[in-house]
C-alpha cells in the first residue's frame, strides 16, 4: 500500500501541479508524517510534500518525520507562499473542520494576494476521513500494539480491586502501568466506575470505594505511536446477585452477536440494531448510547457506528463494539472490544477475557 | 468583583437584550461556568446565562456549574434558537479564534434563518482575552494552589535524582506525585532534560540516564480546578564546573532582575530586554526564546511577554519569568517562577528554592 501522503495526493491532486493540500491540524499532520509537534504545517504538492517546522522542531523532524521533506522557516506564511509558487500551485485545499474562522481568513487573504485560490469546502476533510477510516496493515499493527498494553494493564489491575479501593486510585494505577510499559499516553481519560456510579456511561473516577457485590466497569485504553486502543471490561467484587448475572450475560450476548454480524457491506445502523434488539427485549431503555465508534489515530473517528449511521462496514475499518445496560442508581455493565472488519467478517483485536470475573 | 459571566456581559451586552454571547469552546465554557465537559454551549443573554448540556452531563452540571442556569437539550441548535428567541436576541457574538470554518457556517445559516445576525469578528475573542488576562483574587488563589502541588513535587523528586536515573522515569514520578496529591492533571507534558539534552528548550523526556556533573532541568506544573502552574528548576547531580556555575548564576541574575523590573505600566518587551541584556553580555545568542507568557486558565495565554510584545504589565496579570542559557551539545539552564503583577510591582507565586542545588 502506498504511504498516506501518496494516497491523499493521488485522491485529490492526481498529478496536477496546480493543486496542493495544506494540512494544519496537529492530528492530521502527525497522521501523514508520523511526526508529533504542536505547530507547523504540511504542504503536499504534486511533486513533493513539505513538513514546515520552526527551530524548536526542525532538527527532530529531520530525524523522524516520514513521507515528506522537512523544511525550516522563520515566517511560516512566507515559506508556504514561496513553496507554492515554486511548484506553480494555483489552488490549495484546506481542512474546514479543523481550521478556525480567524486562521482561514488569514490564509485566504495571503494566498489570494499571490493569485492562489483557497478551497474552503469539505473536499479535503472528506478525503482524509475516507482514507483514515480504512486502516492499512501497518496501522492495524499499531492499534494491536496499543491494545496489548491495555490487555496487560487489565491483568495488572485485577489484584488491586478489593473492598475499599477507590475508583480514582484504580484509574491512576492503570494509567501508570500503561505509561511505564511503553504507552505514549492513555488514549482518553480512563473510566473506573463502581457500584451505582456504573450507571453513568461517562462517569469520572471518584473517591468512591469498591464494596462487595459491586460491578466495577473499567473503560481503558493506551496510546502508542499516535494510535489508540479502547476496551471496557466489567468485573465484580465477590459474588453477584442473579439479577446482576442476567444483566451481565445479556450485555455479553449482545456484544458477541455484533461480532457475528459485522462484515463488509452491512450498515453500521443495522449492526447497532443487532445489539439493541437483544438488550431492549428484557431491559428496554437501558442502553442509552450508540453501539460504538471508529478508532485509530483518534479515539473517536469514523464511522459513527450508531443507530443513525448508514455507513456500510468495509474491510480495514476498526470499530468498537460496546453495548451496555445502565440501571440508574443501581449499577451498570459495559463490555467493549475493538473489531477489525476483514474480507469475510471481522476479528476482535482485544484479548482480555469476557466471562464474568467475580474477584 | 463580579463573576466572569457578569463581567463579560457588562462589557459586550451592557443590558441590551437584543445582544447575546455564544461560547462554544471547551476552555472558555469552563472558564465562565467552572464546569468541565467536552460538549455543549454557553449562551449569555442580558437577562440570563444558559449552559446547555446533553443527557450525559446535564445532571452533573446541575450540581456544580456556576454563574448560569443549566438546561438540557435533545437538539443543541434548536434549543439555542428557542432561547435566543425567548429573549428577543437579534445579534450573537461568537469566538472566531476557536470556532471552525465548518461550524461557523452552520451557526451563521441557522441564526440567519431566524433573523439573528452572527457576529464573526474578533469582538468576543478580544473581550475574553482582556478579561482572562487580569486574574481575580479567586483565580490567583487557584493558581497558587496548583503551584503548591508543583512545589511539593519538586521536593519529592530531589532524592530520585541519582546516577542512572532516566529522564522519562523522573518525569513520570513527578506526574504521579502531582496527581496522587490532588492535581486534576499535569499542566502540560512535563520536561525533564539532563546533560546535553538540556540544551533543547522543548526536550521530550528520554531514556537518557543522569550522570555525575549533569544539569537536570525540570519544567513542571500541575493543573487544579482548571488553573495551571508552571515552574522550571535546574539542579545539578554532584559538583558542577566553574563554567557551569557561572552560567547558572547568570540565568538566576537575569531571572531576579525581571522580578525587580516588573510593575504596572512597564511594557512586556522592555521586561524581556532586562533579562536578555544580562544574558547577551557574556552568552550572546544562547537565550533563544521569549522571556515568558501569561498563565492561568490555559498554560499559555496572554500576554506574550517576549521581545515583540508591547502589552503593558497590569495589576492582576500572572506571567512566567523563565530566562535560560542553552549551550548546544553541552547543557542548558532555565529558571522559572510565576509572577503576579501587583499595584506596586510583582510577587512570585513560586516557593521552591532557586540557589544552585548540587545533589
Amino acid at each position: 500500500m502506498k504511504n498516506p501522503v501518496e494516497r491523499i495526493a493521488e485522491r485529490l491532486i492526481a498529478g496536477d501541479s496546480q493543486k496542493a493540500i495544506l494540512v494544519c491540524s496537529e492530528r492530521n499532520r502527525r497522521y501523514f508524517t508520523q511526526f508529533p509537534s504542536d505547530a507547523g504545517a504540511l504542504l503536499i504538492t504534486a511533486e513533493e510534500a513539505y513538513l514546515l517546522q520552526d527551530f524548536r522542531y526542525e532538527e527532530a523532524a529531520g530525524y523522524s518525520a516520514k513521507n515528506c521533506t522537512v523544511t525550516g522557516f522563520t515566517n511560516l506564511k512566507e515559506k508556504l507562499v514561496e513553496l507554492a509558487q515554486k511548484h506553480g500551485v494555483k489552488q490549495i485545499y484546506m481542512e474546514i473542520n479543523k481550521l478556525s474562522v480567524a486562521e482561514s481568513r488569514i490564509y485566504e487573504k495571503l494566498f489570494a494576494e499571490h493569485g492562489i485560490e483557497t478551497v474552503l469546502d469539505e473536499t479535503l476533510d472528506n478525503a482524509i476521513k475516507d482514507q483514515r477510516m480504512i486502516k492499512s496493515p501497518e496501522e492495524v499493527a499499531k492499534i494491536e500494539a496499543a491494545q496489548a498494553i491495555t490487555d496487560a494493564a487489565f491483568q495488572h489491575i485485577l489484584p488491586f480491586i478489593k473492598e475499599g479501593a477507590k475508583e480514582r486510585d484504580l484509574a491512576l494505577e492503570i494509567e501508570f502501568f500503561m505509561r511505564k510499559n511503553g504507552a505514549e499516553n492513555v488514549a482518553f481519560e480512563l473510566i473506573v466506575a463502581a457500584g451505582k456510579n456504573g450507571s453513568q456511561c461517562h462517569a469520572v473516577p471518584s473517591d468512591y470505594q469498591v464494596q462487595k457485590g459491586d460491578f466495577v466497569t473499567m473503560d481503558t485504553g493506551a496510546m502508542l505511536d499516535g494510535y489508540h486502543s479502547d476496551m471496557t471490561r466489567t468485573v465484580a467484587l465477590g459474588k453477584v446477585s442473579e439479577e446482576q448475572r442476567k444483566v451481565y450475560e445479556t450485555v455479553l450476548q449482545a456484544q458477541l452477536a455484533v461480532i457475528e454480524g459485522v462484515k463488509p457491506g452491512v450498515l453500521c445502523c443495522d449492526v447497532d440494531k443487532i445489539a439493541r434488539d437483544i438488550i431492549e427485549k428484557d431491559y428496554p431503555g437501558t442502553f442509552g448510547h450508540g453501539l460504538g465508534h471508529g478508532v485509530g489515530f483518534e479515539i473517536h473517528e469514523w464511522p459513527g457506528f450508531s443507530h443513525r449511521d448508514k455507513t456500510p462496514c468495509a474491510e480495514g475499518m476498526v470499530i468498537t463494539d460496546e453495548p451496555g445496560i445502565y440501571v440508574p442508581a443501581k449499577y451498570g455493565v459495559r463490555i467493549e472490544d475493538m473489531l477489525l472488519v476483514t474480507a469475510e467478517g471481522c476479528r476482535s483485536l482485544t484479548k482480555s477475557p469476557k466471562e464474568l470475573l467475580e474477584l
